[in-house]
């Protein structure tokens, strides 16, 4: 049983974990270069303790990544384990209660940088997986990757999952490095939205212009840059692209009645954020328009003179970085190509118009219908007494949205966070309850996975 | 006859010019303070040997002003000569091919830093004064206020002219620091548009936010200001804020007709601002739009991540400076009031809007029919044998809106500086014609206006 072997083994889980949380594994630094390799060399290691057939490190042009795996039959379905290894940094340092790199026991909860994210929740896959295998039930293959450079926003993986794309091949990705809703409401995050980022220019005259001379007769880019970006939303909040919502699927009335399980109070939304009004696309709720709905944000502008006090000119260019947040089944360079034709043609007369595409990401969805979701819910309503919510996210992790690309598998986000662990900030935590029970969670999950 | 006197002194009237240009009265550059008080005290005493009753140099806060006045009788009618005795910087003096400060005739024109501006330019008014004086054909009072900050904006100069208003007292202002269409088609500058300049801030959520997590359900204050934008000005190119058009005087048909006389080149404009098109209000040439008619600008704006790359921020804040072009008769504080509470009406929910006023300047016009106006034209077609247009500027000069306010007098704008002499840039120049018929035109002038 599971719940023995934790019981067991609970102060050897703890000590491991805390040899890791020791390494200041900052990848934002180039003084902590040698923590992480030195956290590369230990993760795999632990991984090859735990029961993998072999674990390497592999080096980037960045910080490594880890490589393990056990393959039993390559017949078997396979798990691929997503996890990190390094951490933000820990300033300001005086606000720790507890150095950061010496994690502490208080209050039922292990206080480090990283007892969270993601050195502890990574770690309760590598436990729930020793499980299985010193217990004889593990019935599929598992291959876990760590990074080592999520916190600077991966800039090496993709390129090497690429290179090393069949020996990656799985069925379902696994990740834990977010949050449930509550202990009480666990929660499991079965998609992400996708992103389509553009860069705007405007210009007007070829120059720089006295406002006085020329104001009235010309085209000012930011006056026409401020229309155009007011076309994109109409007075429904719907985006205004031909063609953009024709790849949306829309959720079943089932589908929105289970993801509206969630608590969510508008209240206290507003009051957080001190506005006195939500807004969006009519006929959502909140959690619909951040969640399962595309959206359009101007994320920057500017141009012109924009120093202190006054000054008279008509300026010649004017930017504006726009994105978009699209869903599951909108395919980001399509919606760039949508927008690029459709911002060129709010393009009056007396201006130039110039789009350039920055990065963009795929939405995922793991379907609450397969196989991998079942298991996971069926594991964590058993654990915590409790069916999880299927939730989604807004944001986008572009990590996973290039795994899942290069791999074609959705990932499945089992976080086991609560927003109270603080990650990123000082005195992160990690509850020691949701480092069991995630273990517990993960351990039935290959259980009902492979039944 | 004043062709005469012109062409006996001529050598001596450049002798005395020259001294003034050797002078490098740069007001922005503080090694220069002596060369100021040395400019100022050398303009007292060519006005005093021209005639003045008396000319001193007044102390401000900043570079000195220097005033000089003949009152021939309280009882007959006063013009005020505004000039300014500092210059540009000369820089890059590589560009030079005769240094700024040793100025020297080429090609019939002086070479040097402020031989057009507005040495040259204000030193026609001295000697035609003179001349005036000496020949006993003085008609009227004359006072002149050589300005020392006018490259600068002229800071000192409001509040030192408050302080002596009474002493400044007089029927109309006479100044040439601008230019004439050509030397074929002289022109007097009868009118300048006034400004109001505003500054907007519109607040979103209290803090930047993930777009991905919030984007979709929030208003963001950049959309929402650009919308805002958008609607301050209509289809038709009028401004939408209520009462705004309350005060513009429309010109009658002749009066159209006359300022048309300019002539103007609309596909040479576009070329030369490589614009495919102008725009503007419905129903007026882009002469109009730029001379007679207001308009409104944003000369700024600014919000959210303006680097480089993609930044997925939902920002809390957004900013924009907006100008407005206002014509005489409109008044800038009342247009700032009418700005502020239609872009407030303007917020829709889920945003706060601050508006806050800049500097502000009221446009002016001379009216044609005017004895200033009648009399200067006289004089100027008598001189270059054709009648000159009467044009409007578009932009704001602020130091004469504020003689204009302080002394409750317009200012006529007799330029006869042309495109050629590149004021501001190397080698500017001044045309000997141009500087001889400028005396004998401002000769004339007096002749006329007194008779």
């Amino acid at each position: 049983m599971i719940k023995n072997y934790i019981q067991e083994n609970k102060d050897r889980f703890l000590n491991e974990l805390f040899e890791l949380l020791r390494i200041p594994s900052i990848s934002s630094m180039a003084q902590h270069k040698p923590d992480m390799e030195k956290a590369a060399a230990k993760y795999a290691e632990v991984l090859l303790a735990a029961g993998c057939d072999r674990a390497e490190v592999y080096p980037t042009k960045g910080h490594p990544v880890v490589f393990a795996e056990k393959i039993i039959d390559k017949n078997k379905p396979t798990i691929l384990v997503y996890a990190h290894y390094d951490v933000q940094p820990a300033d300001p340092l005086n606000l720790w209660t507890t150095p950061p790199f010496e994690p502490q026991i208080r209050d039922g909860a292990i206080y480090a940088r990283g007892a969270n994210d993601d050195k502890g929740q990574g770690f309760m896959h590598i436990k729930a997986f020793e499980y299985l295998v010193r217990t004889g039930q593990l019935n599929c293959n598992v291959k876990f990757i760590i990074d080592g450079e999520e916190e600077i926003g991966s800039p090496s993986l993709p390129e090497w999952a690429i290179a090393n794309k069949d020996m990656l091949a799985c069925d379902d990705i696994l990740v834990s490095d977010t949050t449930m809703i509550d202990e009480k409401i666990p929660s499991i995050n079965v998609g992400m939205r996708g992103l389509s980022y553009m860069e705007v220019e405007v210009t007007g005259p070829n120059k720089d212009l006295h406002s006085g001379h020329y104001g009235g007769a010309i085209a000012n880019p930011i006056n026409v840059l401020a229309g155009m970006i007011d076309k994109l939303i109409d007075d429904k909040g719907r985006i205004t692209i031909k063609g953009f919502y024709d790849d949306v699927v829309e959720l079943t009335k089932e589908e929105r009645e289970m993801l509206g399980r969630a608590p969510f109070d508008e209240d206290e939304f507003k009051k957080f954020l001190d506005v006195d009004s939500v807004t969006g696309e009519e006929g959502y709720t909140t959690m619909e328009r951040t969640g399962i709905r595309p959206c359009l944000d101007v994320n920057g502008i500017w141009g012109g003179y924009t120093g202190e006090g006054a000054k008279t000119v008509l300026p010649s260019k004017a930017f504006a970085k726009i994105s978009m947040r699209i869903v599951p089944n909108q395919d980001n360079k399509k919606i760039a190509k949508l927008f690029e034709e459709h911002f060129m043609s709010l393009a009056p007369k007396g201006v130039k118009v110039k789009v350039t595409p920055h990065h963009g990401g795929q939405g995922f969805l793991c379907p609450i219908s397969s196989n991998v979701y079942k298991s996971a819910a069926r594991a964590i309503g058993e654990v915590y007494g409790i069916d999880p919510v299927p939730s989604r996210g807004g944001g986008s992790i572009p990590v996973l949205a290039d795994l899942q690309q290069i791999l074609n598998a959705n990932p499945l986000l089992m976080g086991f966070g609560l927003e109270r662990d603080v990650i990123h900030s000082p005195n992160e935590s990690y509850l020691l309850s949701q480092f069991f029970n995630g273990i517990e969670s993960i351990a039935l999950f290959y259980k009902y996975y492979t039944e």
